[in-house]
């Protein structure tokens, strides 16, 4: 085979064979096929787009890069959950322990956060103790004792996917559905995830900010996910105003608290609820996901889910105490209250904006290196639907350091305040689970 | 500027601007833009297109690449013919002494032939003594003494140009209208050339075999020329059959010769008188292009441009005897006739297949450093339109070496034999000079 030939055919349109693809990603891998040949494919494949058969083939090619992650000393079935990444979004923290308690082995490996959305690994190290650097062992022996661990990703998984991201970061092609799709799948797969439920966001704070584009990333996950072997379902999600009330890490982390305390908002538990009810019906432990969502709503009420988030803590070397008082995360020196210029309802709140103030703030990384404050972020006292008179207060923004006039204008312009807002749905669309895997 | 931003505006169809394109092309050729980035903005350009105005952008910026041949010292319109290439095309050969008869100074720079179609160095090079590497002293020195001179492009014209096209050769980036309008372009202005006509060739064995794409490049070029301040016009012919009755470097020099006695090929002539019509009438020799081919055919008819040929040839130190004793050019040592199956009229005649078979033969190259053999090549009894018996002789294939029985199977292949077909016409259109450049 060579590189040229099975470019031009992409470039004409046509469906690359599975060996074609290996042959190029492995090629790719090695160093046998060059930048240059790799960066034309890529945007071949931006104007042509690939089948859910190559895009398995993708996924399939990438995941093989590396080692993969050997789940198998762990009985039962491994599902994992991915987000295509959102504004305020701790579901891992609050799903991780539910569904655990559920008897769903997690063995979950993140990342940190690069852009406008925040990574779970950032959250989990504001808990003072916190370890998410673990060795494969330890990770699995975790797993196997307490049924969860949550560790940061390392580089050997995928490298095909990190030498080809970098390359498309760098050539203006990432935004192709089918690469995105397989450049997440691969992971997954390398991980060791037997199924995967998929949220996927869409809206002003998305990646996807198209509703239409995102259902089509959607279906192209679980369509290649079926052809990869993998049970997979999605849901489509709104993220058109952040998640719950907190934006930043240690905010985070106390909300993820407060829910599973059966007090955080109620977007966040919605979206828990039934995101994981789709877990418990693809590992088999419901009959449908309607019955794994009231499964875990007992779960959450009854405590259950808050004690293995205990002995989560414990396991990582986090301290348990921050259970009981969330204000053992770090606080800020800095503390600024944005007020409502007007009275009225708050009808739309750009997660987008927000974000970057966070960011700004210091809850996030702009570069790959840059440090992070665990206090930054922001703190919503209204969100869309909620009546606010002039002058209360729609948001607190904080830090350890300082905080300037811009970000409060900015956070006070995110916010748009008018007539009363009509209902705005969490949960857009499912991509139901497929049928079983071709074997 | 950044390459990134450049070619993401490229990749959603933006028109970029001449600042643009030169700091692209600037960076690129300087290394400061990695090949990687080139190759994904080059499938871009192949997908989204570029206006007149940024083909004639990335034709100045590859121009001025490298240092630009002076010809100021030479009076008069330097007007330069370009062929995108056809099988048996000789033009140069016969246009070079016809026009500089009429006293149009011709300083033209060449290429060497790779892949099915012939370069007019190759062909110049097979005359005893010929010599195309000249220095651009000498260079200049000919055409200011004898009113003509054709020597080997040297590296250093637009170096921006030959790194892109090697980058497109390997990226299946090639057969994009712009880049190669581009492409074409960047070379004349930088070999000095003040007005252009192009001969752009369509058919089986054209680079373009499709008519339309023709038009398009044709209509591009002329656009483009007008953009970058030059004046120009084009001709669209066709290329379905050989051009003549030769293919073969010596045997082209025989047939240029012949055509330059009045013996040749009458589709040769023709084509000859219509584009030297039009070089004419841009050098403002001519009141029309009507005008400047009548001018010509007196040329011809007298002697006067033979006359000329004899005086390059001695100029460039190849034996004039030539032009007397044709059989002075190399002769083969084996020659193979092909004969017709069966009787009838010749219908259709492969230009590519019979190129290819000439290049098996020994008279083009493969790759870029191998041997040519000059005696290589096939000589036409019949063309379309021609009637043959049962038996008779089709073609004729020499060369200094061996000759199989595929070679010859597949020149009789390459006829197709009928019923009388209709008339074939040579030229298919005329984009007319363009109005008065912009200042």
């Amino acid at each position: 085979m060579r590189a040229y030939d099975i470019l031009l055919r992409k470039r004409q349109g046509a469906e690359l064979s599975p060996e074609e693809i290996k042959w190029l990603i492995d090629g790719y891998t090695q160093g046998a096929v060059p930048d240059y040949q790799m960066a034309a494919w890529a945007m071949a494949v931006f104007f042509q787009g690939m089948s859910a058969a190559e895009t398995a083939a993708l996924t399939m090619a990438m995941a093989d890069s590396g080692p993969r992650l050997d789940l198998s000393s762990i009985p039962g079935i491994k599902v994992d959950k991915h987000s295509t990444g959102g504004v305020g979004d701790k579901t891992t923290l609050v799903l991780a322990p539910l569904v655990a308690a559920a008897g769903i082995p997690v063995a979950k490996l993140s990342g940190r956060g690069l852009g406008h959305t925040g990574g779970t690994i950032d959250k989990l190290e504001s808990i003072p103790g916190f370890r998410t650097e673990l060795s494969t062992e330890e990770f699995i022996q975790t797993v196997e004792e307490i049924g969860l661990a949550v560790a940061s990703a390392t580089q050997s998984l995928a490298p095909a996917d990190k030498k080809l991201y970098a390359l498309r970061d760098a050539t203006a092609t990432v935004e192709s559905i089918p690469l995105i799709a397989a450049s997440i799948l691969s992971k997954k797969l390398a991980g060791g995830a037997d199924a995967i439920v998929f949220d996927v966001k869409c809206g002003l704070g998305a990646f996807m900010e198209d509703e239409e584009k995102g259902r089509a990333l959607a279906e192209l996950l679980v369509e290649s996910c079926r052809k990869a072997g993998r049970r997979a379902c999605a849901l489509l999600t709104a993220m058109d105003q952040p998640l719950g009330r907190t934006i930043g890490n240690a905010l985070e982390v106390q909300e993820a608290i407060a829910t599973l305390k059966g007090e955080g908002p109620r977007d966040l538990r919605e979206l828990c609820l039934a995101l994981g009810g789709e877990m418990l019906y693809l590992a088999g432990k419901a009959t449908d996901p309607e019955e794994g969502q009231a499964t875990l709503a007992r779960l959450l009420d009854s405590g259950a889910a808050l004690a293995k988030m205990v002995q989560w803590l414990k396991a990582q070397g986090g301290n348990p105490k921050v259970v009981d008082d969330p204000k053992l995360v770090p606080q800020p020196a800095t503390v600024v209250d944005v007020k409502a210029p007007q009275a009225g309802y708050v009808t739309a709140l750009n997660a987008r904006e927000l974000a970057m103030v966070a960011m700004g703030l210091g809850a996030g990384r702009a570069t790959k290196d840059a440090p992070i404050d665990p206090t930054a972020g922001i703190v919503l006292a209204k969100k869309i639907g909620d009546y606010v008179e002039a002058g209360e207060v729609l948001a607190t923004l904080q830090n350890n350091s300082t905080i300037n006039q811009d970000q409060i204008h900015t956070v006070q312009g995110s916010f748009q305040i008018g007539g009363r807002p009509g209902p705005m749905p969490l949960i857009l669309g499912r991509i139901p689970a497929s049928s079983n895997p071709p074997a």
